[in-house]
């Protein structure tokens, strides 16, 4: 039948209320974040954990009213897991990644490097044996295999979380930057265990030297495919965006999806798709940006961190959702399981770091940046699981009760380090009187001097450096892949801009001190106007 | 069983290769983009023709290889019509209406309102009428009630098309805003008309002067309905972006996601949701983007630009494909009905100009802006049909063999509007000599100009004009609504605004005097070493 003519009326279409309540959702979480950012919450509360508790509350008054629209809703709440894997995360990392501190993260490169895999195989160790051995006394009871499977996944430390957590808190930059450099590049490692583990089974007729060499062996390939398919990528991107100046933000959106493309890619192929990206970032962000317009150059910042931070806003939500619809189906809690993990990861995290710093400081002693114990309980605050291991116990395979406890475990983890580390942070920092990053990027003088200094730096190091073969290799290399892919060379962008800014300063400096003459002005008026009128 | 251990490997995951696929094609759509800016394609062919065409090769392709894997590609190669209807229609047109010259736009305001109302109407009586009494001739034999239905919605002009066809041509202010304007707002009248006709069957008992009350109600609850519910939304968005200030891109998102669910909700409530959005880009531009900081207004524009460009590329993609994949299933083509179909269009687009502009020009007589003979076929031309018309002939209410005739023909007025209007345009422009507007973005000096002089008029107007008791109301209005919603005043912004591009103007200036000096030292210094070298 042909439809009826009506002058009012409501469409009452389930797709269209969806995105209405979505992007209402969404304003709703923006307006949150405004309130969240305007009062002193920010002060004692982590995003992160702000977030997981809006999600656990939404959550569980869902769970709890268990009618059909409650049902619908949560099937809606429930992300695609493909949408956050190869979507939210990559996007994450590539911001993370792409406005690094270089200096820093070079600097402290092997004490990452040494953090991500090492320190990921002392944990499965220290957790692995241990719930083995304790699994008669438990009701899951893991098998070996299992039981270092879920050891190795639970070691996987979050970058999203840390960098929420210690972004929030302005730790200094060798801190944060061990830290998250150790959080990026240790899923790698995690995986491969993680999946080494799993298919111990098929192993069986093999020697254990042979299964430490094929774990050897995998994890080269992991990181090494990954990070010459990004290299290769990501020239390629940057070629094309030499061409590009002056089409509107063209780039911003072909360096993003490069780096989606290259995540996924390397995820197919079975390499890291994570150090796939932070390549890919660090590969733009050298030859590529030069291509960009200065406009662009803002825009594409404010885009990124606008799509990080909502990815990761989306992401703790989402992981709320989770865990509260999975304590819905969980019956018979194993909480002596859960209480052995948490401890054990604690118990791991501290030893591993101790003992890996305590080597460490050795080299870091003799140029004068040793870590204090002070920094090393920052380090073991700042081992945060999320959703890298939230996927890989979704992931594990197991019959389906062990595979619930597993799960509903992971998440019981998840929720004590993001809280109780989380929370705890700030208290410990100043407690401990750590150094802390001061903020300094509000003030117009430090705005000036930073980039002077910068290049005064690079200028003495061009100077007086590179002695080595290595080093002028290198340069040499770099400035071939320069002229190759970038539209201007390095430096010229770099003495532009200190002009710029300098010229900046002194408009603002004008500006300020106009104002302030005109606010002089007024109060005189008014000194005028009441002498005028004493009876005022 | 446990997955197996392997070194290397491949995932052939569904997923994931539709996304490295869909990733890659984005990807080359964007160089194809940069070699479509950087050659001269860019004087011949508009950009909307070009992608259709690349959308028909690639779907023709498809249907000619008709095997699993190609119906599979094509399964992903239709993009679902909300997506397209809720998501990527509100981008486009809040960009548009967001970047508006809202002085032209307000200036021809009677022109716009009279063609997409009256002009509408015209055209639909003189498509419908002949269209029944051809209706014996040809094979789809539509009753009267489905004639004025099907010509009712290929009456409505599509603003994409208009606005990528018209953009590239840079015709002066008064053609854009009113071919732009009218291609909006024609949509609401057309779709009131779509309804109107389709339901007639249903209004059999009521007669035609009580229909024409019954149309003319529906068209003021559209209009109205829709203004009234976005202006309220968007000054609460407006509202809420006053604290946001530095809080990085919030407002983008705030902004873009008040237009969408404006948009949406307009529709649920069956007003106009083209005219909700643009309502809303109109109010957020005055009263919200007060409340940006600097560097989030130009990150704002180019995120706006960027969506909106992307979306305008896959829309016309998609038609492309879509009109390669219809053409498959149409076995017998009504080949008499498509071209009456087309005639009647042309004839009736040129008779709706030529009479209401004949009017209206009695009124710009009098203000020495008279449209001239020349204008007015530009106007003819403009009359590009898309993504509206196509849309609401799927939707129309007709059994299976008429409806696929009624589609396919409606893709074929579509192809020939954008095609040999969109490829004769610049022809026909260069031929009859209309007036171009300069494209002076690029120059400094009229970078520093537009902006004083923009200041002067407001200046000016402040100053003498507002004489009308209503123009004072409305201008006392605007100040409170400024005062309520955003952060600073108008006027101030804009001062400092003029400083901060004098004083960019006079760095630019320094930095290129400099450059000059330096070529010249480079070109004296090649001069003594040639003098001392005499034998080079």
């Amino acid at each position: 039948e042909p439809p009826e003519f009506h002058i009012f009326g409501f469409e009452m279409d389930e797709g269209k209320i969806l995105m209405v309540v979505f992007t209402a959702c969404i304003i709703l979480l923006t307006t949150v974040r405004i309130a969240y950012e305007k009062t002193k919450m920010k002060l004692y509360i982590p995003e992160s954990a702000l977030l997981i508790a809006i999600g656990l509350v939404i959550g569980g008054i869902l769970v709890l009213f268990d009618t059909e629209w409650s049902r619908k809703i949560q099937g809606y709440l429930t992300f695609p897991p493909e949408l956050i894997m190869y979507v939210f995360l990559p996007i994450i990392i590539f911001e993370a990644a792409y406005y690094l501190n270089r200096t820093a993260f070079v600097n402290n490169f092997l004490e990452i490097f040494s953090f991500a895999t090492l320190g990921t195989v002392i944990s499965t160790l220290l957790i692995g044996f241990p719930l083995f051995w304790l699994s008669t006394a438990t009701i899951t009871q893991l098998t070996f295999s299992e039981s270092m499977t879920y050891a190795s996944l639970v070691s996987a430390i979050d970058p999203v979380a840390v960098i929420a957590v210690m972004e929030s808190m302005h730790v200094n930059d060798d801190l944060f930057y061990v830290c998250f450099g150790e959080s990026t590049m240790n899923d790698g490692p995690a995986i491969v265990l993680f999946n080494l583990f799993m298919s111990l089974e098929s192993l069986k007729d093999i020697d254990s030297v042979e299964i430490f060499g094929l774990a050897v062996a995998k994890f080269l390939v992991a990181i090494l495919g990954a990070v010459f398919m990004s290299i290769f990528l990501s020239l390629c991107t940057c070629f094309i965006s030499k061409f590009s100046y002056k089409i509107p933000s063209t780039e911003s959106l072909l360096f993003l999806l490069t780096a989606m493309c290259i995540y996924v890619l390397a995820d197919l192929c079975m390499f890291s798709g994570v150090i796939a990206v932070m390549v890919s970032a660090f590969m733009l962000q050298r030859y590529g940006e030069q291509n960009l317009q200065q406009e662009s150059i803002i825009s594409f910042k404010q885009l990124c961190k606008l799509l990080s931070s909502l990815c990761e806003c989306v992401l703790f939500l989402d992981m709320g959702f989770q865990i509260a619809f999975i304590s819905k189906n969980e019956k018979k809690v194993d909480w002596v399981f859960i209480v052995c993990v948490i401890i054990f990861c604690v118990v791991s995290r501290f030893i591993a770091v101790f003992a890996q710093i305590g080597v460490l400081n050795v080299r870091r002693g003799r140029i004068g940046k040793k870590f204090s114990w002070k920094e090393q309980l920052i380090f073991v605050w700042g081992g945060l699981r999320g959703g890298v291991s939230f996927a890989l116990a979704k992931n594990q395979y197991l019959d389906k009760r062990k595979s619930n406890q597993v799960v509903f475990s992971t998440c019981m983890v998840i929720l004590e380090t993001i809280f109780v580390n989380g929370l705890s942070m700030r208290p410990v920092i100043k407690k401990l009187q750590i150094k802390l990053e001061p903020s300094l990027n509000n003030r117009i003088s430090t705005k000036m001097m930073t980039k002077p200094i910068a290049n005064l730096t690079q200028f003495a190091k061009v100077v007086c450096g590179h002695t080595s073969k290595l080093g002028q290799f290198m340069s040499w290399f770099d400035l071939a892949l320069q002229k190759i892919f970038s539209n201007k060379e390095i430096v010229d962008r770099d003495l532009e801009e200190n002009i710029q800014q300098v010229h900046e300063l002194v408009i603002q400096t004008l500006l300020k001190q106009k104002r302030d003459q005109e606010t002089f002005k007024k109060h005189n008026l008014k000194k005028k106007y009441m002498l005028m009128n004493p009876l005022e």
